[in-house]
């Protein structure tokens, strides 16, 4: 099995990212990118800062908002805010959200224009009509991933696990634009290990540790694992069993250093792709 | 083989949403349909007198709003100005477009709340997030069909084929609301056959007349063919084989006689739950 170089992609991500900061900034812009924080959690600090350190990096400006016990309409109030504010070119909202607040309403509120992490519904529409938009930065992270170890998708049998918002429904989509077929199988599916295991590529976006075992995964598969599910040490454990996608993937990213660096990297491309216009 | 009865399904939808729009008009509400229509296309015209007649039956007033030679800018302001009207409760766009037009973009200025073909790309994003919002009425009508059929849909294994924003993609999009797994097919798929008979749900909606044949049937599946391809008599045909399906399914919907109604039918639908607002 070979590992999949998420750092490794990020890394030349990075360098483009770096490139066209440097151009617009020699052009009077100041790329910018708006992190609302409605939450004290410390995963999301800890997140939110490995994000501040990748743009600073880059040379995009990145401004934390942080909120206290906000209710929804102040984070939604903060999103209008960010959205009419020229100086800010790349908008996302962090979670958790406040008890009884979806995502997906309050990004409603975040202009398509500067919807970096594909957020708002009408991005996903978008998305899903094949218009331009920006896609979640973790599903267009994944498609990064399958372009560098795949190349061309049209036609490979697909298989996601998962089926979610930010996740699994924007990467099937993605998947479809490149011609693949897909299917998305989650927790209702039946015989999920007989369906994983006719996929050439598996995406799992599950978040549960090592759920994925041997008899998912077809020989010589490229499997994409999402999950980063945190261990009793600390760490980060992904949705895939390493031994099994070891003894059986023909190749798979590696938890940590798989997904997380090209998701990031790439909220900073679409923030740069944001102040271009 | 059993045929389904997609006329008698809209027949029962027909005598429900007659009975709301009586109740509307009762309290001083008269629910409308708007239907622009930006060419003087044959089929186009016959489609609109089809939802004409179903409306006047149901007691939903229809105004149409026929453009001649107009530009994409015409068609996107008359939606726009008919989203503002407060006496217009639902909007639907005819096809073809003027040349270089999607329907997609001109249907960004159709108010979502009004929006009873689910055409706006916010519609799509919103049904992608599993948001309350208006399906296109064709991929809602194959959900009302199976519901009809099979009734819970969890873990049933479904296959869509055709990716259109307003039939496919919309259709997966939904049976992966409902709980079942669901692979997506498409003129690039390999092996299409294969995947196909695997379905114990097939959904059709290729636009290619008797595409499917016996070796896409798994024995005892459900079928439901999208298809409405015109036939050299002025009759229509359906994408799925006849013959196929009555030595292979265990029930398919007829063409004409199928979904064609059902969406009619579900357009009124949307529209009188528009109107009530």
């Amino acid at each position: 099995m070979k590992p999949i170089d998420g750092r490794g992609v990020a890394a030349g991500i990075m360098a483009e990212v770096s490139a066209t900061a440097a151009e617009l900034r020699a052009a009077g812009t100041d790329p910018t990118l708006a992190i609302v924080v409605p939450t004290r959690d410390e995963a999301t600090a800890w997140y939110v800062r490995s994000i501040e350190r990748a743009a600073a990096k880059a040379g995009v400006t990145s401004r934390i908002e942080q909120l206290t016990d906000p209710s929804g309409d102040d984070v939604a109030d903060l999103l209008g805010k960010l959205s009419a504010d020229p100086s800010v070119h790349g908008i996302i909202c962090q979670t958790p959200l406040p008890e009884g607040v979806r995502l997906d309403e309050v990004a409603a509120h975040i202009a398509p224009r500067k919807d970096v992490d594909g957020a708002n519904p009408t991005s996903l529409g978008r998305l899903a009509a094949g218009l331009p938009t920006f896609a979640p930065a973790t599903a267009a992270a994944v498609l990064e991933l399958l372009h560098h170890e795949v190349g061309d998708l049209a036609g490979a049998r697909t298989v996601v696990v998962g089926r979610s918002t930010v996740v699994g429904k924007p990467a099937a989509l993605l998947l479809l634009n490149e011609h693949a077929t897909v299917t998305v199988c989650h927790s209702r599916t039946a015989e999920l290990a007989e369906v994983c295991a006719q996929a050439d590529v598996l995406v799992v976006a599950v978040g549960r540790a090592h759920f994925i075992g041997a008899e998912h995964i077809k020989p010589g598969a490229v499997v994409i694992d999402v999950g980063t599910n945190p261990t009793a040490d600390g760490g980060l454990a992904g949705d895939v069993d390493p031994a099994a996608a070891e003894s059986r993937a023909g190749s798979c990213t590696p938890v940590p250093g798989g997904v997380g660096p090209v998701t990031t990297a790439l909220l900073l491309r679409h923030t740069v792709a944001a102040a271009r216009g």
